[in-house]
């Protein structure tokens, strides 16, 4: 059953040969710049300190739960895949992968690791229950070698900036760290990721909020303590490096209320006395403020609603959060965001970038409000979204409304530090595919289309992100 | 205005030579592999009795609403297709059917009648004016030759299974005759279809539950016997080859009520006194203990919402339901169907297929939540989305987050027996023409694209209805 | 940066060759057909009075929100493109323009003006801040010359109907003097529009009704005269050539209210008095009253739902309605539609055609209703949605479900005359693109697809605007 790995360098681009020759072209000109992710999980701690990474099973199957989700879907437990509490042989977990690799022909991840496998460890073999070990063998032996440490990879893939996500309490100490080393000369730079602080529904709302209050308020207390500590975090976080701040949500509700009712339910909340209504209208608030600070601070604001998180309760109380079972439902940004926008979407500067996972909102809601907005940047397809098929249709369902310009440029949204080159490079195929399928039909020329692609592999991020 | 039948080989491949090369290769490999109809109208008793089939209208015209529809739309009233209650005359109808054929270039029935009346027929002309007489004495000479009586088009077909769809309360007789008869080799199976009595606003829902409970509660009353009457004849079913239960609902909401709650709903509605959100509670009610019922016995469990059921209603109190008027709407899965899945999304052997005619279902929530669930397959696309485009659309929808071993196969759900194998073909098609662009674009191996073909055409069927 | 236009005669067909030698031959047949535009917004007077066009700016920069919207979200202030009340130098205007040039690429915008710039202007130059002055120049001569009057433009564009969008109490002065003038050719015909008159939440709406009351009555008061008011002037539209009542409203509700129910809202509306729900229900009675005007006089009804107006309050006080911040939201005509086809979906020859700007609503919708009521078109895509790959995921989504012969044919919706020839034309390549892939694809004949391009692009429009 074991197949050589497909290393066409044609991969991803159209079939056809004309569309070929001009993707090809195209592609060339992009291929080699320097990775810029202004979004990302990457833990800064791991490119800080710099340690070998675990073996195989630790790095490229348990905490990938794009990778999990398949192969419990395909009918093997979590805690089988290393998730539970029992530890699982390493080799175990990698058998079951390797057996299930099959499930992932045609899937994003699929694509992504079948590139790493070929390009960051030289594999040939396609996995499977034969050639797990051997597989297994040889991922471990790479990942002794010096070469494979983090700040080795890092400057390998050539990556310019990585940005993290962070708790707005967090100390900033590895970006400190890495920043002050003259030795690296990456920028990895925090994100400033509030949702826990502003969502009353949070399990730990309370005992966080208490502990910004306590730390970063100044001494004010209530609803003013709260505004304040949080507006000092972010100033904190923007003399770390910071650029944008994200805001995960259910749904992309904005509102503004005046100071004292938002206090009255700041204290309802507080007092474990909100109702879900409660829940809704604080955070539609927050969301307002969040802007009005990004106005004034300069972050960019970037926001992704409409994913049902943790759908299967008894996977979650046994294995937590992030384990493959958070899905996307239906969104309507028009009447929700209208509040913002009304006061911060033609704000000098402001820069709000929104996701979805929706894909109806793109030609519908986000081109047209990307194509009015100054303010407005529809956020590239993540998720399940960031990949061949589902990027072609993001981009032939936005550009006619609003062209190349309005776009934030890819988001590589991933934990998984070694996929970064196959991500980026993926999106990098199918942006020269859809150029050149618009050259080959003369919609554009190719000359523009020369300039295009760099604008929306490089410039657009840059300019997107304030980098 | 006559124009030859269009038989080309290449029908439904893409038209890029590199991508055609590689389908006909896929192609040839499915061609003439037997055929699986896991879900369907076809009534087991033409099958069994081997009569003639009627005329050629009667056969092909009248009781196909996806035909009868269109030549409506096109000013022709429903009692001259025959659908009223005063007799027209078989070549009339067949007259009004051919001259209105071009309204059906380019949809999903014409490219099947054109198949089956060159392939089943052996028809050369073009349906119009002046060609429906010939065409009908054509059809009409057929109908009367011994090779064309529903069993030896049975083998003709290469059928191999084809379940029906039966009330509850079904003698069942004829699959029974069937599978007794040593001179029948194929298989037809029942399908457990309980909607008239899950859903309390069926205008039948009272009488048919006094005879469900009168004839299988074993004594037992009220909603205690409801249940058992229902679990019981789910096992008479079971017993006679039934592998999965279809549901037809509004909604796909899901809710679980304790029995005593259940019990009042029940009773309410038996006396007439239940409203309108009694209807919705009651039959998400009732889904999740068709659920916990299937996970007992072993039956696949599909689910169908989001259409309105005779929406135009003067029509069908003329001519009655399924008269081409089922109009879909839009649907959420995400919310409604989560009760059931806390329970039963995991559970051992649990099978359940979700459909949708609402497109935008596919790649926002039915690919999560069976890339995530192993209880959980993806409903082909079927209804109106049986077709070419909307076929592929529903691959490149699903397969970058569910892989393709997450989906059903292909259902065709049809009334129409003589157009089965021209549905299985155009699947057949389709999937190939798909796996062949995955292949051009170098993003699957040739080799694995020659399993895969094989496996979405032949095995998924197998696998997820238990065959 | 200077750039050759692409002129490209085989510009926006396929890149196959073989589809496109097809898309070549089905375009060469439409190519010059006369162009039918049965709604668009060009004012009758600008063809009546043929004065000569102002300068460039005041002609395709200024008035085309689709062009401003896209400089605005640029970073340009509205006032700088000339929407404030301060005048702005017209080459200062243009200037901005020509500079944000890139931004249309790949835009519907960009499509139309790149082919108006060359085939109207006969401009050779890509526009950019370096061309802006010399391109200014080039056109303002052209607008110089009598060819470049309306009257001449019309006869050079082929323009044989073209429909304009009116007041309920417009005297249609323009369009009586257009027919009665020997030396015009054209028709010019006028279409009811009297949203602002069944909008009891219009601001003008009070006033409108006084008027319209006062002067079409007939001296009837109250709900009885607004009712015969309106029917009064619809006849007088027909008198003067009209052939549609074309309806832009929130939501598509249609409802069926008893006169005496319908005259108490009417009177809490006209006492200031009426609440937003009696805004939804008083709009969906309208909706129905208007249809029931439409069987009893055979305009055909248009409708649009979907549309946030006027998104951006502060720009809507600043420079007034269609500045660019319409933003679509999600529809559902299901439900909504249903209380009018009940009625009216098979009354003889009422023609009721359907828009939508929210895609999702084509296969899911629009064509199962479409494919059974013979009232029923489906409305071109159109507003965000007249753009190629817009166009074809149109007719892929409608076309398997309703065949080609249920959609209304091409709408232009404009006010920028100059660019009717360009749209119509992109039109009609894709139509021809799109038929071309069947016919590569072998899903219909070339001879079938001979009759289908020009059903589409010349008798459809005709057929089902009753021209």
């Amino acid at each position: 059953m074991s197949q050589p790995i497909a290393a066409n360098p044609d991969r991803l681009l159209p079939a056809d040969p004309g569309m070929r020759r001009v993707a090809r072209s195209l592609y060339s000109l992009v291929e080699s710049l320097p990775i810029i992710s202004p979004h990302g999980h990457v833990d800064a701690a791991v490119i800080e300190q710099n340690l070998p990474f675990p073996d195989p099973a630790a790095l490229l199957v348990t905490p990938d739960h794009y990778v999990t989700r398949l192969i419990h879907a395909g009918g093997v437990p979590m805690d089988q895949l290393g998730l539970g509490n029992a530890p699982v042989d390493s080799r175990r977990i990698w058998r079951n992968f390797c057996a299930a690799w099959p499930l992932f022909e045609g899937t994003a991840s699929g694509y992504w690791i079948r590139q790493e496998f070929e390009h960051v460890f030289g594999l040939r073999d396609e996995p499977s229950a034969d050639t797990a070990d051997r597989i297994f063998d040889a991922i471990a032996a790479k990942l002794e070698e010096p070469g494979f440490r983090p700040r080795q990879l890092f400057k390998e893939f050539n990556i310019e900036v990585l940005a993290t996500t962070d708790d707005p309490l967090d100390s900033l100490d590895s970006h400190q760290a890495l920043a002050a080393d003259p030795a690296f000369a990456g920028r990895v730079l925090p994100t400033f990721r509030p949702d826990a602080y502003l969502n009353i529904a949070h399990p730990e709302w309370q005992a966080k909020v208490e502990r910004l209050i306590g730390s970063a308020a100044g001494g004010v207390s209530g609803y003013a303590g709260y505004i304040t500590a949080l507006e000092g975090r972010r100033r904190y976080f923007v003399e770390n490096g910071a650029v944008s701040a994200d805001h995960g949500v259910r749904t992309p509700a904005t509102l503004k209320l005046d100071d004292a009712e938002a206090a009255r339910l700041f204290e309802r909340a507080r007092t474990g006395k909100a109702s879900p209504e409660d829940r809704e209208v604080f955070e539609a608030h927050m969301m307002y403020q969040m802007a009005r600070m990004s106005v004034e601070d300069g972050l960019v604001m970037t926001i992704h609603p409409g994913s049902y998180r943790n759908h299967h309760a008894p996977t979650f109380e046994a294995f937590g959060a992030d384990t493959g079972h958070d899905i996307p439902f239906a969104v309507n940004y028009t009447e929700a965001i209208r509040p913002l926008l009304q006061d911060f979407g033609t704000a000098k500067d402001f820069h709000l970038v929104l996701f979805t996972l929706d894909e109806t909102v793109f030609s519908r809601e986000l081109a047209p409000l990307a194509g009015f907005y100054p303010a407005v940047y529809i956020g590239a397809p993540w998720w399940f979204l960031d990949a061949p098929d589902a990027m072609l249709r993001f981009r032939s369902a936005v550009t006619e409304t609003a062209g190349f310009s309005r776009s934030s440029g890819f988001i590589d949204d991933t934990r998984a530090f070694c996929s970064i080159p196959a991500r980026h490079d993926t999106s990098r195929r199918i942006e020269s595919a859809f150029l050149a399928r618009l050259v080959a039909e003369h919609r554009i020329s190719e000359e523009r289309a020369h300039e295009l692609i760099v604008d929306v592999v490089d410039t657009a991020p840059r300019r997107v992100f304030k980098l």
